[in-house]
């Protein structure tokens, strides 16, 4: 599996492979400064929660090192919290990005060293370690999930969960994984994800590098598709959970309950800690985020709709706690209630 | 309003609208055979129900032309009985283009003539006949539709049933012209139906032309659109019904009848008595054509998805009649119990 995401130590750069040109085409973009990792954030070369949390958190050390060598304590710590305002701002739907970001600075205040260039260090062992803990928590995760998944389930899942939308292995596709690593023979429906297809672009690569069967249906085709008869189950990841189980997720996953409610099919979510937010009570008050109609009416330049039509183009959508049959997390699986399960978890983390 | 297709009498022949290249060029196919008019159909240059009816009805006048100088009243009816069958077998799942060629063949075996002249004029004017009603059903139902519109309604339609999708006026959309006529504010969400688009290529056009408010969305997004208390109530087209009011219509059509359930908002098909199909008992029995993956693939000659990745793509799906809050036909408006009722358009018919 390519890296979504690779720190180069020596020149102390990122690279990030820029999911917008895959699958016909596999580049890594560099990026020497934050506003890079927010530039590349903004656009979905990079996207996912886990993964935009850890480019992020890279980006962070980027401004760092951009600033270490002119800076006190006080001015280094001003002109990171600077460049995590503009991280942070590049995408309002994910927590991840957030989570990550306030996990650095907490870190910085936490330590009494004074010399930038330590701070600096501290910052970079930071974003490593939450790099690291994302595939270790992906795998967490499989491991839990995929006592869910029958032997030769037919999954259908939504956008990308896998690899690409993490640090590695991934929060969906990683359950998806893990059930074939435990001898299961699994085959996944991938919903295309309009507008900007990364079912097509990203999920169904994924699994085809793998030998994992996947076969791709556009969205409106998820209904049909359960009421023939062909789906067992569906997983997806999320972009946020609120106190109460409400889960943000990619604009489709809402209507993907509903038919799985209406069918009676399991609909599950994975999702790292990380992704859940506890102080918003509900999934009304996680922040929407609408894209441009350009993603709408065009494909790679070309219009597909005639000029000056009017769009709707919400990239996310909630999914009301009570159509989730159950959480799983790198924690283990949480079901309802999920209020009371949820702060289980994280009392219990 | 463009006109869908027209025939050119001085020559006889057929121009069809491409509505493979709209909306981004109007131009127009010129038909001097019926396989070119078969080839049109199978590529959807021509698409909807009423309108494939009505241009297999041309293509049989034209197959009728290119046979009439060479043949008896028995070669000309075995030759145009040849033609028929090819332009039925073009599309599998809309009976009204059946229906029109059955139209056409029992109105030959109907008539005493033998002068093959005589008989092309017979087709020539059954064809007509074919194509005026076509226009004058739509504004009946249209006009028994609208009574179904509340002022201010925000409506969401699938696909285009629109002018285009017909001889002119449209199905689902000439509820929405007639009730716009009738002094109401009405404005349209249009699901921009992957995998052809014909909500953003066509629907979308076909409104904006007109002054009607319309909104583009992807398909996905319907669900989180009605969570959002956006939408009023669903409109769409149909391609065959069953007896038991089954509806076969553009895939997606079910997702959205499951979403509206689920929402509480009425679920409205509009479809010419030619659309009803009183031999089948229910939609299990309709044929639902499944079309080429690279529909789903590619967009314009370019890939989308990885190479080689397995796909499923049925052009239809089937809502199930319970799910269908009111047929709106040429006849009426027809609720369940819609066996019974729909035996009594018939009768009444």
């Amino acid at each position: 599996m390519l890296e979504t995401m690779r720190w180069q130590a020596e020149e102390s750069f990122l690279e990030l492979l820029d999911q917008t040109a895959l699958p016909h085409e596999t580049r890594y973009l560099k990026c020497y400064d934050y506003s890079g990792v927010a530039a590349a954030i903004k656009r979905l070369a990079v996207r996912g929660a886990p993964a935009i949390g850890a480019a992020a958190a890279y980006g962070l050390v980027l401004a760092a090192k951009n600033i270490m060598a002119r800076s006190s304590r006080e001015d280094f710590i001003a002109g990171v919290e600077i460049a995590a305002r503009e991280l942070a701002a590049t995408r309002p739907t994910a927590v991840n990005l957030r989570w990550a970001l306030d996990r650095l600075i907490k870190r910085l205040y936490a330590v009494e060293a004074v010399d930038p260039g330590a701070l600096y260090d501290i910052l970079l062992g930071e974003a490593h370690a939450i790099y690291r803990e994302d595939v270790a928590d992906n795998r967490k995760m499989g491991c839990y999930g995929q006592e869910l998944i029958p032997d030769g389930a037919r999954i259908l899942t939504h956008c990308n969960a896998g690899a690409l939308a993490t640090a590695g292995y991934g929060t969906a596709l990683g359950v998806v994984r893990a059930a074939r690593e435990a001898g299961k023979a699994v085959s996944v429906y991938a919903g295309e994800t309009r507008p900007l297809l990364q079912g097509a672009r990203l999920t169904a690569w994924e699994l085809l590098r793998e030998g994992i069967p996947v076969t791709l249906i556009t969205d409106n085709m998820a209904g049909y598709l359960m009421a023939k008869g062909k789906v067992d189950l569906v997983i997806v990841g999320a972009d946020r959970i609120a106190a109460n189980g409400d889960v943000a997720n990619k604009i489709g996953t809402y209507s993907l309950a509903v038919l799985a409610e209406k069918h009676g099919l399991p609909f599950y979510v994975a999702a790292p800690v990380s992704t859940i937010d506890m102080s918003l009570t509900s999934g009304g008050e996680i922040p929407i985020e609408e894209r441009d109609p350009a993603e709408v009416t065009h494909m790679a330049g070309r219009p597909l709709a005639p000029a000056g039509v009017n769009v709707w183009n919400p990239a996310f959508d909630i999914t009301p706690h009570h159509m989730v049959t159950a959480i799983i997390t790198d924690r283990g699986i949480v079901r309802a209630t999920y209020r009371e399960n949820l702060m289980k978890i994280f009392a219990g983390g």
